[in-house]
Formats: C-alpha cells, sequence, structure tokens
C-alpha cells in the first residue's frame, strides 16, 4: 500500500470574509512534487432530527442564497468558540424552532466537502422536546414545518430534499 | 407564510484562487436590510456507487487535505465546462478505480454546503463493471479497495466513514 500522505509545508491566509476564511497551503505530494491546497477553514456545526412524542419530524425552510431558493432541512447552526456540540444542539434547536430537547443522542458526524473544507458537522437525534418560543438571529428568516416520516422518506427518495446533512441525519434516524 | 426570499444587489470577485473562486455578493433581506453573502462558486461534481456483480462495493481511499488524513469515499469528480453528469460518472469511475460501467443509474443530487457553496454532486449507481486500468491525474494518488455492503454498513452507522457524499450514496444505493 502506498503512501497518500501529504506534507504541510506554509500557509498563506488569502481571503478573510465575514463568514468565509480561505487559506491556500504549500504542499509536498507523495510524489515528491510540491502543490498548493485552498481550503475553506470552518468552526464545525451541529444539525439535529428533532422527533416529537407522535414521531413527527420538526424541519425548518430557509432562503439559501447560494443554491437561489429556500431548502427544507433538518435545523442547525455554527459551533460558537469553544462551544460544546451537545450545548449547540440544544441552543440552535431553541432559537430555530422554539422545541427544547430533554434528550439527544449523536447520530454520526461528516464532512461536508473534504476536498475544500474541513467543515464537520455533529448529527444529533432530540427527543422529549417541549414547545417555548422561536428566537432567531436579527437576520435569520426561517420558517418551522413538520412532517411524517413517511413524507421525509418520500422526499429524500424523490430527491425533493437535497441538503446533504438533512438526507443523512433523517436516514440514520431510522426513515 | 413570510417570504423567505433575498434579493440580489450587486456581486464583487472577492478571491480567484486555482480552485476556488470566492464571491461576495450584497443582498436583500426579507426585513429590508441589507447584508452580504459570502459564496464559493463550484462547477459541480458527480459521485459513484459502483456495485460489482458479486454485491461487494469499490471505494477509492485518498488524502483529503483539508481533513488532515485519508478518507474512505465512493468515487466521485468535477465536472468539466459542459460536460454531462452522466458522461463525467463514466469518466471518473474509470480514471479513480479503473472500472468502465455498463450501466449507471441515478440516485439523487446534493447541496454539500448551502450555507456557503452552490456545489451540487449528482450521485449514481454503477452496476455491469469491467475492470480496465486505472488512470488517475498525475497531481492524484488513490488506492481502490473493494469491500461487501455488510462492512459497510457496519462502516457507515459506526461513523467511520464520514464523508456526506459517500454515506448518501451507499445509504440510496440499499445498504
Amino acid at each position: 500500500m502506498r503512501t497518500l500522505d501529504e506534507k504541510f509545508l506554509d500557509s498563506k491566509f488569502v481571503y478573510d470574509g465575514r463568514l468565509l476564511k480561505v487559506y491556500s497551503d504549500r504542499v509536498l505530494l507523495p510524489n515528491g512534487k510540491e502543490s498548493f491546497r485552498e481550503i475553506v477553514k470552518h468552526p464545525g456545526a451541529v444539525a439535529v432530527v428533532p422527533v416529537l412524542d407522535n414521531g413527527d419530524i420538526v424541519m425548518v425552510r430557509q432562503y439559501r442564497y447560494p443554491v437561489g431558493d429556500t431548502m427544507l432541512e433538518i435545523p442547525a447552526g455554527k459551533l460558537d468558540p469553544g462551544e460544546a456540540p451537545e450545548a449547540c444542539v440544544i441552543r440552535e434547536l431553541a432559537e430555530e424552532t422554539g422545541y427544547v430537547s430533554g434528550h439527544i443522542r449523536k447520530l454520526t458526524a461528516i464532512y461536508t466537502t473534504p476536498g475544500f473544507s474541513n467543515e464537520v458537522i455533529h448529527i444529533y437525534l432530540a427527543t422529549d422536546l417541549v414547545m417555548t418560543e422561536q428566537n432567531t438571529d436579527e437576520d435569520e428568516f426561517i420558517n418551522v414545518e413538520t412532517y411524517s416520516k413517511e413524507q421525509l422518506k418520500e422526499m429524500v427518495v424523490t430527491g425533493v430534499i437535497q441538503d446533504a446533512k438533512t438526507i443523512i441525519g433523517l436516514l440514520l434516524a431510522g426513515l
């Protein structure tokens, strides 16, 4: 088995955006040549499949500017600096949907785009949900929509749901 | 139902990398305020679950620099300008694994990171595989590994496989 590893040589911070931080790193390839790897550095995120007592699942719909359309997704959000994923799940779920969960369980963690970003999303299942009040950020516009597992399974299989973390969360939650 | 749409105002090309093209767009939010959306524009990609006649699945392992480790994934690659996804599937599968497929079927299309990129991956199932010869790009280092469906299911459920497109492809292929 040949080695596949690439060795870090040096890094340049090439774009310092409000959200996106882009680096261009010089690396040594397995064949001894040099190349460049461009990376969007991301703080990491959580996503959560919130299951109501009757089995229905709480989803959020929001406009996704890069896609140019609204998308139906499971609730999710970026980790604050130093924040534990479990705390982030509880916080984001409450902010986006108003539901507070009495029980969460980790399903998996995924890399969304390992070719150009280190973004990792920790995906959880949340149950024992109690309704409080939605409390989104000022510039966040989110509709909360509830679906049965059968409806969501149909939407995954027919390609109506296209968000990667959402498809994985729903399938691993046992659609 | 309130409107969620954001309106495009203008766009600035802020980072012109070898691979990454980053734009910062000014948008009008549903509340009438202005904001900025940073986007990594991506040409789109394909991924493919190659199933051998005995039911085993052909996987690829490569070093993913942003993650800092090798990852086990289904074969995948970016669309060339004007290339049809079906042609790209056949090409990438042959280049990365050496297998030529006699039959492909679309499983779904996913957005990997709709929060900051327009990357879409068209995912296919490939069967009727015939071995030819692996033919990777000069700077591409890929090991081909074959697993049974049971092995892959275990690796998805236990979080050993962490690549989003791979988890979705394998689950929709009926692991």
